[in-house]
């Protein structure tokens, strides 16, 4: 992990060392989101992808409504996965044209609020058909829609496989037909297809193929449909590398196989914009959770570094979430990175559970009660997807700098 | 699962049937947990433990503040896990003398709150030895300490182990004497051991053997204790059933055991109260997750049931906390409980991740949108152990009924 530098063997976070940033933010734990490596990502993928993609920010990955704000700015569309993230987005500033709402259980009241917005809304339902028909009356606003799919393929070596086989996601491809007739007949407003075969993918060659296999799916069920395809979102499942022998996606690969696509598209689906849609892989790599040593032990020959903050921070660094195997994220003491003196120490949390653990047996600098602990890759899927109530204690801070 | 009876096919919570507790709730999801249930339980025990062993609740297990506050009328003591848990328990009138506060990772200014409230610090390591006597200086309050020891024997057939080998929680039994000493020297109220050996056990047998050693290490350790001991909690690790073909814990063998250690330690240690300390084993099978259903598909020949909640509030019933093996939580469509026509259904949780998974292929009443469905067992560990956030979906409510 090099993304941040070190400066008198202090890590670098926003400008400043490490130490003086935990006195600014003015308590551990904190997360920190890093604006110019999140910038810098979208400027990378901007110059690998072809320029007629737009690139939208699934906030689902972090919905810090600063960071949201920040990444309005530098995307083309957020997508949303529930009314409470509907409003983060609205008040961040996204135009609504370009925000689009996916889930498998949309409430009748966020079909409303969605309706209202004037936002995009991924049916994943028959249900949802009727439901939409039945507000757009009442409202006399059209819905928007497109249809999420199911595809008939996964996505191979993903991280979670969302699409293939039977799911909660989506429409079956088989079904497809059917449903958009049904859209035709209640007279929404259609708008496209989403795509969405998996998630965490660091093989291009993977990515490129479910592209390809969602690009032609979606080509073929548009002949069923009411309207001109306008959006065609083929998702993302670009994945980031966490742990040692895993290498960062080849994005080359990826922007060159959808510049393929995009003029393919141009010829086929002439008002349609390719859309990709990316979590994880714009913000994952551009956070950082910081806790302090409260206690340094030795339990039988093993020892043990124990921080203020755990699982009910991270979740994800304890190994307890979707993890088959649990494997040690990316982890350093943040003001010692230049010792020397290194040593085998697991980091544990607070709680009372051996499920409290952060690094099993890691090596590391050696350090000391009031040292800071920093986890890498960490700006995604963190603070919101933890128990933050969890056993009592104060939730972490998160700031953007 | 029959602590609910069920009338006219309505599962009936409170003394209402489902539905009518649904709508006097006034949302979906929410956690109901029952007066009724949770005073039978306590009363069970009180019958099967000797008179003279006191019980603790273990609070982390459900802090729910009005379910502490029902708790703390019918145990002895409460057990908290941070300052934020000593909050709630004083709150709800528990006798500070009564409760006790572990943790391996106590702040400073946790240590000093706990002083100030007078409660029993469990001390898992040398360091807050030192910092319990700066603090009991500063204020002018002795420090009431009880060691929590790790033990050199592991609870077998524990759902999690917590003692035995290297461990970040307590003081390895080989240090305690050291730590005795040190506690002598600093002046500190010394007042008796914690031991602790796993959790979530259903063997009796297990169960009395770890106690059996925990009393035998603790008398051995009380030779070099600076005052009598007048506490010794040997923790607790009840087990509940969850899944098919477990059985309930046989108390009268663990009662059977506990008369046995309770009469030796009149003799032994005739200052010393025993304690045990239970938290799931409390209120684990008093509580329900009710959750509506918001969409019903068939994908791929598999029906869906998908809810308005699910692993943001019941993280747990997704088999994403510390699981090894995911298995379906016992789980009925609570306003159908006498329906003669079953299916399997998978039922799902609102969330864009397959890992929002309540159900998978499970035997179900035929259900269709606003459903009730019904998660049992879920007392403990349920909503305070769960990523309310994740997704930006409203929290569950919870009631004490």
């Amino acid at each position: 992990m090099n993304q941040f530098p070190v400066v008198d063997g202090q890590l670098q976070v926003g400008g400043m060392p490490l130490t003086q940033l935990a006195a600014r933010v003015g308590q551990t734990p904190f997360y920190a989101y890093d604006r110019q490596l999140l910038r810098a990502r979208v400027g990378d993928l901007r110059a690998a992808l072809p320029a007629s993609v737009k690139l939208h920010y699934a906030m689902k990955a972090n919905p810090m409504p600063a960071l949201v704000g920040f990444m309005a700015t530098l995307v083309d569309g957020i997508d949303v996965a529930s009314a409470g993230e509907l409003k983060v987005a609205l008040d961040a500033g996204a135009d609504p044209h370009e925000i689009s709402f996916a889930g498998p259980g949309k409430r009748n009241t966020e079909l409303r609020q969605a309706v209202a917005a004037g936002v995009l809304i991924n049916l994943e339902s028959f249900r949802e058909v009727d439901e939409l028909a039945r507000v757009s009356d009442e409202l006399g606003l059209p819905a928007r829609v497109a249809v999420r799919v199911n595809p008939d393929f996964e996505l191979k070596g993903s991280g979670m496989k969302m699409g293939g086989g039977p799911k909660q996601f989506g429409v079956d491809a088989e079904q497809v037909p059917q449903l958009l007739a049904k859209i035709g007949e209640a007279g929404l407003q259609f708008e496209g297809f989403h795509l969405f075969a998996g998630s965490q993918n660091l093989k291009a060659e993977a990515i490129c193929q479910a592209q390809q296999k969602s690009w032609e799916l979606a080509l073929r069920l548009a002949t069923d449909a009411p309207a001109p395809v306008r959006f065609l979102n083929l998702g993302g499942g670009f994945g980031i590398p966490y742990f040692p022998g895993e290498q960062g996606l080849n994005l080359r690969a990826v922007g060159d196989k959808l510049a393929q696509l995009a003029e393919r598209t141009a010829r086929a689906l002439p008002d349609a914009q390719l859309v990709i849609e990316l979590g994880r892989y714009l913000v994952g790599e551009a956070g950082i959770y910081v806790a302090r040593i409260v206690d340094r032990k030795v339990s039988r020959g093993q020892t043990y570094l124990v921080l203020d903050g755990g699982l009910n921070h991270h979740l994800s660094a304890s190994g307890n979430f979707g993890q088959v195997i649990r494997k040690n994220y990316p982890l350093v003491i943040g003001n010692r990175m230049d010792a020397a003196e290194k040593e085998s120490a697991s980091v544990v949390g607070p709680l009372c559970t051996p499920l409290d653990l952060l690094a099993d047996r890691m090596e590391l600098a050696v350090a000391d009660v009031g040292d800071l602990v920093v986890i890498f890759q960490s700006g995604a899927y963190g603070a919101s997807a933890s128990p933050q109530g969890f056993l009592g204690h104060p939730p972490p801070l998160e700031v953007l700098v």
